[in-house]
């Protein structure tokens, strides 16, 4: 079977250092996914308002090769497990799946320079790169989809993993710049912008088998870089530059 | 995007009446995922035993043409909805997505006629035919994948939705030929097609805008052809034959 490309992901992620591993519920991080001029078809959402709660099938960048076994990084990167083990990308058919809650349908509007005038869901939790390829839409099913009592093999015991994310030693002085800062993908305002890339800290994007309090790590993140540290369970802000 | 298929799926469902129409937990219908020689390789699955559910991808036979509009059988065939907000298999992309319980994991190993010598998953609750092609297998994560307050859309009304099953009609001339019958698929007992044939009958698989209570149907399950007929909310058995 040969794939077709949907629609793409547009989000603050224009750089891959800092995506969330997988999709997550709390996650505040906000992605369009504005569909393709084919697929840009008002009537093929008919009724997709009533579900809170979608699925993605997406493209894995760059991903060519797949791998019997790969190295899960919340394992510390050294333990190898069966790659249908895994969500890893180095898989033989590069999908993604990702649920994710749908804000709204966003109809096709004039926007500066003739940016966004196609159909597009908006949607938070994804765990997408910008610019990721979709291939499909599906609505969450509970009663199919979810089972709250399942096991989830060696990711339960790094599931709640979480890194606290400290801002004081950049306060205030390069926060107002960013207010109603309008980036490539749209309009965003100092406070979303905090919670997402809080949110983006928590998670730890550190490669796993780093622990070094010295080494500066760079986010790119919605037209900004982001300097931080991470000492003792804690994330450092140390500057925000404009990109 | 080009997919390459890892496995088939295995089961009783040689024909599409009676398929489920999604996966569910509480569905005891057994399906096994036979590797393709390329993907056969043990150590890919290193760790899958620790999950007890998967997500499976797999491709809808024979749909070659997307409509942005599709009729969702439990609406009653007649109401019309956007493909992105169902589950229809008239997508652009016709790949189908179900969460199924893992049994277990099938070692390579001799069976009659040389069958079965590949590596396997033995799974239940999927809604998948017989030589279903499988394009890839996850692990199911309930912190990222399991949302028990989502909302259903015009799903919800339906969910519940089944027929009460009789089979006083058939009992029990017809059962004592079932036992430790050897199909296609492996060995089956009566107990266990009586379970799976009744969870078959209770999902309603007739064509949604009909409700004629002498109109027989026949599905075929696991070697065997069973004739039903529908009436005020009951399945009755009518006869059970050997295919």
């Amino acid at each position: 079977m040969e794939l077709k490309v949907i629609a793409y992901a547009r989000n603050g992620h224009t750089d891959k250092f800092g995506v969330p591993r997988q999709s997550r519920e709390e996650s505040p991080i906000e992605t369009r996914i504005v569909f393709e001029p084919e697929y840009s078809v008002l009537e093929a959402l008919r009724g997709i308002e009533g579900f809170s709660h979608l699925w993605l099938l997406w493209g894995f960048d760059k991903v060519d090769s797949w791998s019997p076994t790969v190295r899960p990084p919340r394992l510390g990167g050294n333990t190898r497990m069966g790659v249908f083990a895994t969500r890893s990308p180095f898989r033989p058919n590069p999908i993604g799946l990702s649920s994710v809650k749908l804000v709204k349908v966003a109809y096709p509007r004039p926007l500066p320079e003739g940016k966004g005038d196609k159909l597009e869901l908006v949607v938070t939790g994804a765990d997408l790169m910008d610019g990721t390829p979709i291939y499909d839409i599906k609505p969450y099913l509970s009663f199919s989809d979810c089972h709250p009592e399942a096991q989830n093999g060696f990711a339960e015991e790094t599931k709640d993993y979480r890194l606290k994310v400290d801002w004081d030693m950049c306060e205030p002085d390069y926060l107002p710049m960013l207010d109603r800062h309008w980036t490539d993908i749209g309009p965003i305002t100092t406070r979303k912008w905090l919670d997402e890339v809080t949110y983006i800290l928590s998670q730890d994007p550190r490669p796993a088998y780093q622990d070094d309090p010295t080494r500066e790590y760079k986010l790119d993140y919605a037209g900004f870089t982001v300097t931080f540290t991470v000492k003792e369970g804690t994330a450092f802000v140390q500057k925000i530059e404009k990109m």
